[in-house]
């Protein structure tokens, strides 16, 4: 039995490096600055692109950022974020706009910042004598991921060159890499550094297919012209895939197989079952920012033959291996920080601990050491272990409803509803009741050309959950989703001001879907 | 660009870990030490089985070795070895007997032990509420490989636990493994640990198919039944397999590609291509006791009808990727510590830098210290670098031949050797020569049925090197090996006070053939 020591690369919560910020889909020029900025000496962050003007500006200010790329598409959020900064005061970053390949700023339509420069001409100023600035310990920061979590205001997540180095190697074996794959950026290169793809692939000497936009027909045919071996992202990623035309799918056969990993909730079975028919091999991870992308992740392989109510089991049971290189992942007590029995049935919180974690929340202390409490990381989610050690995910602990005294796990529900034939999406929060406190309640889009009623859905429902667990009213249309496209169960309502006021997606209905 | 520290885990040489030494081929017992004995808070020695008793007292001496496990194959030199510690006054170390599998120790024909233990009544023994012991440290030490070198006396190579969790990682990488390999056992688990496989092998969730002999039939048979995936070993495994009867290889044809990685000389071309014709895909490895096994690493693919001597051209040039986890291989002039130009010609010594290199050698602060001169590890091999940036191996430091103030690579000379069609191994060495001071003189084994002449193999060498490159004489018959199946072209005269005296293969000729 060997180990790593468990060095916590503690953040001290003070910027001792420069920052360095990107605002960019993934474009080449995105994928060399996680290179070129570490290799400075500086701190990389990679911003969603998505991100709001106000959102950009708080982030550039608690950043203290020296410098900002900008593709040439985003430009217009990145002005206003900078005129916000001006009328605080607060001193701008340098700028350099991102031109379309081999094109240069000035010929590309978008609006001009004061005293920007074209990313190819910085380039071009770049000396053949440069020597890389190697961090000083391997403790040392290398890039802040920002995550939206569920639950509104977006915080600097620090990064250490140990924790980068350990999942980029982790993810090579997770993805089931050989040498020189062919990677198709699908997954935001500003998500946890891509998964730390963006470095795990120079190690593994892959190629980047990298995609400004992700469409059915981009993916296929990226995949017959490039010979794609891997890519990754949310699972609607697989929906994207199954749901493309015939004559999409078809018109390029894969030649071999594929891999593809997706972080997040699965969809129905009946997606995953015609992913895998097209020759797709489907891996499912369970991570967050703070773990530098899955943190657990497990092949998706439906049985041959196997009744399709035998995988969705399996799906709903969401049970994860633990990434190789993660020391601990457990279900403990939080108070008591004891693990709780493996009976599959005693909810704790699922914790991790390990190299690949983050350092902790820039500027953030008391939240920091909040979350890592008596040496693990508090993932927020609940779960149970079953008796084979296998840890299995219940809820997120504030999305957890309480109905009546009994737990209700809005995954398990979900996971109900996903495998009816005509629903394709679908969300489960609780609703205020008078006698049971809480119910559940089920938000759900219909696939296209389908018309089940609330009824059918309660029904189908009560032959498989336990009453408690029924949805008792189902509310029809799009599912909103936040900056990272997960769906927003909780939201906050923005102004100006950016107060931040959680409001449960249940209740001000109206208000939650004009947010899209 | 990320990276992890430049850790030293430096060996200050004293032992502060019980050391736990074991003598077996490789058995489930042996694999089973590997995790019983660090998880106890020891450190595991993992002796070469062909060891004979004076060496093995030297290095159980040396150790202040607590425990001893010896398989019942070897209790016969284990107990001449306790013989002469206890002839010295030093106190042996307790023994436990590992009987066949599923055996007792008192029912199997061995050499019976004063109060040796029978594994299996150990295991018995454990308590399930055992805790694991932890390392204090990550660089605290896990094992020591014994390396024969390949002059003389063994050398004890401290590994730390941070060493080995790092290229147990990189080997899952190097052999190109997906989860849940199939490994065949054909490489010594007492070589580093089995190049760290059997750590790595746990960390994938592999199969271990242990082996008390390796033969063709065995591998075929195994390849068969258990579907193996992946082997490693020295060359000679790949002559093996090469040479099998038909009935053997092509009663069991391999249902898919099996992965061989192989460390040292490769064999001839032809040899590589049957084998490659048979399914397998070959990996070369080049490495090191010090460096935990292969350090560099190349897959030996023959273009699709390519002529042989390209391929040969291939193999001669013997270069490597290096191991994605070493930090740096260079090529450099050992007083100056400058790198050598990239231009395919100036010679330098390879040396490497990194994380996946030993701690140092035990009780040997000196030899340590001067090994890793610069902060680099010294490997006393020479190269060159090649504009494409490749190092390319050229000879031993020691074993280089400067003839007539020009140097002669023997791995050049060999490898032309090798290319003629009726040569099986060849090993070259230099000969005194009144003029020249050096002649190369070449060792050489004729395939099976064959007869070419001294003056045959001159011929052909001198229509495809310059003239100070050519054997001036040639010696038929068995190349001797060392302990570690290594051609030894220097070797020692041992008798009981291991006096070493260096002497050079090409002299005392009849010596050297009768230690084989």
């Amino acid at each position: 039995m060997f180990s790593l020591d468990l060095i916590c690369c503690e953040n001290d919560n003070e910027i001792f490096h420069d920052q360095v910020v990107a605002l960019a889909p993934n474009v080449p020029a995105l994928y060399e600055l996680h290179f070129g900025v570490p290799m400075a000496g500086a701190v990389l962050s990679a911003l969603n692109t998505r991100l709001d003007a106000p959102t950009l500006a708080l982030i550039l200010e608690q950043l203290e950022a020296k410098l900002i790329f900008v593709d040439y598409q985003y430009t217009d959020a990145a002005l206003k974020a900078l005129e916000l900064l001006s009328r605080k005061n607060v001193s701008p970053p340098h700028v350099v706009v991102i031109p379309e390949c081999d094109k240069s700023a000035s010929s590309m339509d978008h609006k001009h910042i004061a005293s920007d420069l074209d990313y190819n001409c910085l380039l071009e100023m770049g000396r053949d004598d440069f020597r890389i600035i190697r961090p000083s310990n391997e403790c040392d920061p290398i890039s802040v991921s920002y995550t939206s979590g569920s639950t509104g205001k977006p915080k600097g997540v620090v990064y250490s060159h140990r924790a980068a180095y350990l999942n980029s190697m982790a993810e090579i074996f997770r993805f089931e890499m050989r040498q020189m794959p062919v990677f198709l950026w699908t997954v935001d290169m500003f998500r946890c550094n891509g998964w730390c793809l963006a470095w795990a692939m120079a190690a593994v000497g892959g190629t980047n297919i990298c995609l400004r936009n992700v469409s059915a027909e981009i993916i296929f045919d990226a995949i017959s012209l490039h010979k794609v071996t891997h890519f990754c992202g949310p699972p609607a990623i697989l929906n994207t895939i199954a749901n493309a035309p015939a004559t999409v799918s078809s018109r390029s056969p894969l030649s071999r197989s594929v891999n593809v990993v997706v972080a997040g909730s699965l969809p129905n079975p009946e997606i995953l079952a015609k992913v895998e028919g097209l020759g797709f091999n489907v891996y499912d991870g369970y991570g967050m920012t703070e773990a530098l992308g899955p943190a657990t992740v497990r092949p998706w392989k439906p049985e041959p033959d196997s009744p399709l109510e035998i995988e969705q089991e399996i799906i709903r049971r969401r049970e994860g291996l633990h990434n190789l290189l993660i020391e601990g992942v457990d279900v403990k007590d939080p108070k008591t920080m004891k693990s709780v029995p493996n009976d599959g049935k005693t909810i704790g919180e699922v914790m991790f601990r390990g190299n690949i974690l983050m350092s902790g929340y820039l500027k953030s202390t008391e939240t920091t050491r909040e979350t890592m409490k008596g040496g693990w990381f508090h993932t927020g989610d609940l779960g149970v272990r079953h008796p084979s050690g296998f840890v299995q995910m219940k809820d997120r602990a504030k999305d957890i409803i309480i109905s009546g005294g009994e737990a209700v796990s809005t995954l398990e529900v979900e996971a109900v509803l996903l495998s009816h034939p005509e629903v394709s999406e679908a969300a489960v929060v609780g609703q205020p009741d008078a006698v049971l406190n809480e119910v559940p309640c089920a938000f759900v889009r219909l696939k296209e050309g389908f018309g089940a009623s609330a009824e059918d859905i309660i029904e189908f429902c009560g032959d498989q959950l336990p009453d408690h667990m029924i949805p008792k009213s189902i509310v029809f249309g799009e599912l909103p989703v936040n900056f990272s496209g997960k769906v927003q169960k909780f939201f906050y309502e923005g102004d100006g001001q950016r107060q931040h006021q959680p409001c449960q997606l249940g209740i001000p209905l109206r208000l939650s879907i004009c947010l899209q």
